[in-house]
């Protein structure tokens, strides 16, 4: 009998785990760096806590299962709901402005395609208290910084930015009822997702008047300067377009004082499907041959609220590990996998002594944190030396006869293949110095 | 309506996170420091690859669901199956020793209580495809290296080492057949987890003889040097029992060697419950109030080749953050949590153009990865001030009209409360130098 992992998870052997880990580890940091604090939830929350978020059509894109009490749970496939249910729980408790990331592993019972997995990775920022444009700055800021920091530069990748305020006044001035834009929303979000002809078909089954129709084609193509400038007419005379207009404005403003202008754009195609972004809504765009969102977010405003919370306002994105590899493997940006071990301690078998200087060596690296390791076989230096090379460590170190007569060890370079006879405590002292240096 | 964890479960807010990570970047950097790779598997397997290692009884203990196709899975609730399918899929292309250690998130179905909750974290530690002694005491100086390295010696824990090998040639030698074993060492395993009266129902439960009873009862009192002098003379004259015991003579040599010896000791009446080890047998105790296991783990023989792979025997243990954190807890040995950010950039809000620079010296700092953060109102300094003193930051930084006449800075230090003033370019070239060293 044999088993494989699940369809649409992923085994990580340690090549794997690197890659994985170098990712989450530069997320990390860069949310240190931006002043974000981590935390987490469990895997798997109550049911109903994914229902009153999304209703009842998102149980069959979990894995749901009951305790022995027949409690309802799934499995998370966001972190959201848990955010809001956490800062829900202690709001008032928490100090303003909440600058929160994580990084869930989360789970979603869909069918696996290229980017999509049933289980992956998600880098979640968000701020929450905090109304201003420039909090919605500094949310994007966070997003340019981490996409420089792997190595992407606008080449690679763009954030397109709009506003659903100012595409609610827009559709509002086309005479929309307000309770469609939803399902417009979602609609619009699918505009590069599908073909054309079955994205008009979409349109066409919005049941919408002929002008109206237009002017929803129309919109997805004001991009960049000009596009601004052409909106800049169509809200004209409207108050509250034009107040979401300079918002607007004013955040693209901020995004050239903190100097990633350059890789911040305005799209008002970019509207994004989930219904509850109120205000600002953000989607980081791959180039190259992977054409296709790499994160997304955007600013929301009932969902702490929904969760017992008082009537609180966030704005976030989030990305996963899936995509992000995609495009760093595209554009040759991951790093190679390191070796599992810095040294590696040889002894002469035919000596018993010898070992129990190895074992002296290794332990003595060990606590300075250096990782060091030893053949568990007592063979001949030769087929330990092979093994050394294998791991491929840095640095080997031979305890023999010379070792036990004068307390010296060899330090051979694996790189440059330079070697040298050193008292042990010299070596241990600084057991990585450059062999030129010692 | 308002939501909480399921129970048994945790939310992390930022202080409770800080300590998982504190945690979990120690088990990292121990089990890197002894040469060991990471791995991880999905959350969820098929539900038979649990089934087939332990029997149709451990689904009542899993959180098990479908997908549509009718694929039954379950989250896994330890780290053993998926390492021995893993292991199994690519026997032969893994280079020996395998030195592998992971920290799978694992959930149980079961009912919450002390040190065991439904959700928790583990850290994982297995060495496969290497049979010796030198390969079970490397184990065992893994465990003692983390729980030395976290503050702990040998008046918080000893790590208790029995070898099954050796116990099943006492039972057979009192003439007890050995497909009985299994249910022995499960009995064995709840001496010290219930009372005596209890105990000994168990015992007589399993309808030994009075001789057998008696051997067995005795059997857990061995312990230390005296116990393995008083078991040489149980198993003299057998010759297979001999040999187990001289292999941990051998084994007890080597932790001396390794320099753990003081943390670890004989103890028969280890058998851990596990059916399937095969030797040595380790059980770390947590002393002081705790007085329970804080880490398990054994030679395994039959796992790898359970999940289709070739005959391959392995070592390893598992240990939680929940039995850990309550260990540290109590000798008061976990870490304050750090603040959320060194450095708080402020501006004098009067004039607009110090907010620029604020910008300005933020990004540089963070692009050298210092934390550092600012007020997203353009409040008075001392309002500032105050935030950033809630903010518990180390280091506060004044932008206001010397910096827009002259390019300098006033840098106040949060523990000494020294101030300076300095050019940008200055405090930028090394931001948390001290005071009086810029």
């Amino acid at each position: 009998m044999s088993f494989q992992c699940p369809k649409g998870t992923r085994d990580f052997y340690p090549p794997d785990m690197y890659v994985r880990n170098w990712i989450a580890d530069r997320w990390r940091s860069i949310s240190h760096r931006n002043g974000f604090e981590e935390y987490d939830g469990p895997i798997f929350e109550y049911l109903d806590v994914f229902r009153i978020k999304s209703g009842d059509a998102i149980v069959g894109e979990l894995f749901h299962f009951q305790d022995r009490g027949g409690r309802e749970f799934a499995i998370r496939p966001e972190m959201t709901p848990t955010l809001a249910r956490m800062v829900a729980a202690r709001a008032n408790a928490l100090s303003k402005p909440i600058k929160w990331f994580s990084m869930p592993r989360l789970c979603r019972a869909e069918r696996p395609q290229r980017g999509r997995l049933r289980e992956f990775f998600q880098w979640n920022i968000d701020i929450l208290g905090e109304e201003s444009a420039l909090a919605d700055a500094e949310c994007i800021f966070v997003l340019a910084d981490f996409l420089r920091d792997v190595g992407l530069s606008p080449e690679h990748f763009e954030i397109r930015i709009n506003s659903r305020e100012l595409v609610a006044n827009i559709l509002e001035n086309a005479g929309i009822a307000p309770d469609r834009f939803d399902a417009i929303y979602a609609v619009l979000d699918k505009r590069d997702k599908v073909d054309e002809q079955h994205f008009e078909k979409m349109v066409g089954e919005l049941h919408l008047t002929q002008n109206q129709q237009s002017a929803l084609l129309q919109l997805g193509e004001a991009k960049g300067a000009e596009g601004l400038a052409r909106v800049e007419k169509l809200v004209l005379g409207h108050p509250a377009g034009e107040e979401s207009l300079t918002q607007l404005r004013e955040l693209f403003h901020l995004l050239d004082r903190m100097g990633i202008g350059e890789c911040c754009r305005f799209d008002m195609g970019v509207v994004r499907g989930l219904a509850y972004y109120t205000g600002v809504v953000i989607e980081a765009f791959g180039k190259g041959g992977l054409q296709r969102a790499i994160a997304g977010g955007g600013r929301y405003g009932r969902l702490v609220k929904l969760m017992g919370g008082p009537d609180m306002s966030g704005i976030g994105f989030a990305t996963s590990d899936v995509v992000i590899q995609d495009l760093l493997t595209e554009f040759n940006l991951l790093p190679e996998p390191e070796t599992a071990a810095d040294l590696f301690i040889i002894d002469d078998a035919s000596d018993p002594a010898c070992f129990d200087t190895v074992l002296e060596i290794t332990t003595s690296l060990r606590q300075q944190n250096h990782s060091a390791i030893f053949s568990y076989k007592r063979q001949n230096i030769g087929k330990q030396f092979k093994q050394a090379s294998a791991r491929g460590v840095r640095r080997v170190v031979i305890v023999d006869d010379k070792t036990t007569q004068a307390r010296t060890v060899s330090v051979k370079d694996m790189a440059s293949g330079k070697q040298i006879d050193l008292p042990i405590d010299a070596f241990l002292d600084d057991p990585l110095r450059p062999i030129e240096e010692f």
